[in-house]
């Protein structure tokens, strides 16, 4: 169960050597492409494909960040990303996150994002009925261990 | 002069096309590459160049990022990035953003990101003392348009 | 002139922290992202936004990649990318490009591109007669150093 | 069994959104990342981590690259990377991919990429003997799927 309540994905991922930086780490920016990747995730579990919901013509566009590092992922360390709904509002959804190092488990970040819902044209709108009932159930759901 | 009253550096970036997403839009992750380069001009302009931290054997990891976004950056979209010094502790340092289009003048995203002192071995230290210095004044400064 | 006779373009991009890795330079995919930055801007000085045909309903996505690496770029260096325009067929132009470090003027990469037009919809297709008298004068051009 | 005959490591990779551009598919640097991940994992199988060789005070720095697309990769489409080793000289080894869309089998890229042996100073050396033996291995040997 997440923090919050609802169900949970768990996708790993392996730090790409293009990852690192100069301070031998994986650079802070790529966590924000682990968090999109653990939603796509936690999304397909819930049967909804984010491309799917393009070709219907919805956007979700991050409108807010916010991670707190308390570690480090070094080249070739598997990172667990674990992912789940924190808020539903009528035109916005929150996913959180945590980054833990497989190896030792350690936490080595926590963040959210809160999407936008939008149309092709950029004006924002609400979510449709189908996905808010979709991302309610994440929200209040038990745990699903969904790494494939 | 900065929202927080100090020295601002203004950088300007042209949106790569490597840095949009399908969505039409510059991806959120690559602000965080883009504030990153305002501070290191920042910090440029007040006279101290990262790399010659690196190899006093400092290293200034990213430990919290906040980013608010109102707006995007469309391909080869110009945005300027404005960095300052929003706070100072003796083992932090926390840097502000506010990005704009330049077209239009219009407020994209806002941002923070605090960086923590460490040595070369990840562990945490106090800032050296020149450095503190350096940070003060750009926390206390008055606005410099430093864009080359 | 460039080495085939054509207009160059010669942009000039500071090495981002982002950019690096744990090698402690530019990490060798980056040069992708500046050669279509230096071609972007080869356009743009011809007149041609390369976002006005991607609205005309042209895409341009790369065929081919060569890069040969003599040398590497470190963080905050500054590099100087030279592009021109070294083919033009029916249905694909050949870029060529050249990065020299400016601050003591090696040369650290030689590489092409080459583009294949296509429709939106991804099918190959002639590249239209405005952008081919354009690529031709391009290629058959007097040098023009266009860093703005 | 490679096209030339040497052991190959299969690894997929699901497309992240962000590393689409707004054609709709991803960039075209992306491959580098991915076919860095290959040999990562092709090495892993032969029983050397390229961290481990860091460690040594070796650096595998990339001399050139040649990347032949024949097709596209869409958000979230699964992608299965290729990777054998396919010439190994004194000073230099050539690793040689194929990306193929796993949904229809359709080959999407080719490429390789040479490899320079170098110090942690940057100056090239020979690849040491024990690094030689397991890439010859690999260049001969019969293909194993190692996908996890």
């Amino acid at each position: 169960m997440s923090p919050d309540g609802g169900t949970v994905d768990r996708t790993r991922i392996r730090v790409r050597y293009a990852e690192t930086d100069q301070m031998g780490r994986a650079h802070h920016m790529q966590y924000l492409a682990w968090f999109e990747l653990g939603r796509t995730e936690l999304m397909r579990a819930a049967g909804v494909a984010y491309s799917a919901l393009e070709r219907e013509g919805i956007r979700l566009p991050v409108s807010n960040v916010q991670i707190e590092y308390s570690g480090a992922a070094a080249y070739d360390d598997l990172v667990e990303i674990r992912t789940w709904v924190s808020d539903v509002r009528s035109r916005t959804v929150t996913f959180s996150y945590s980054a833990t190092r497989v190896e030792d488990g350690d936490e080595i970040a926590t963040g959210s994002t809160r999407l936008v819902c939008a149309n092709e044209d950029g004006r924002a709108r609400r979510l449709p009925p189908h996905l808010v009932t979709v991302l309610q159930e994440l929200l209040e759901g038990t745990e699903r261990d969904v790494t494939p």
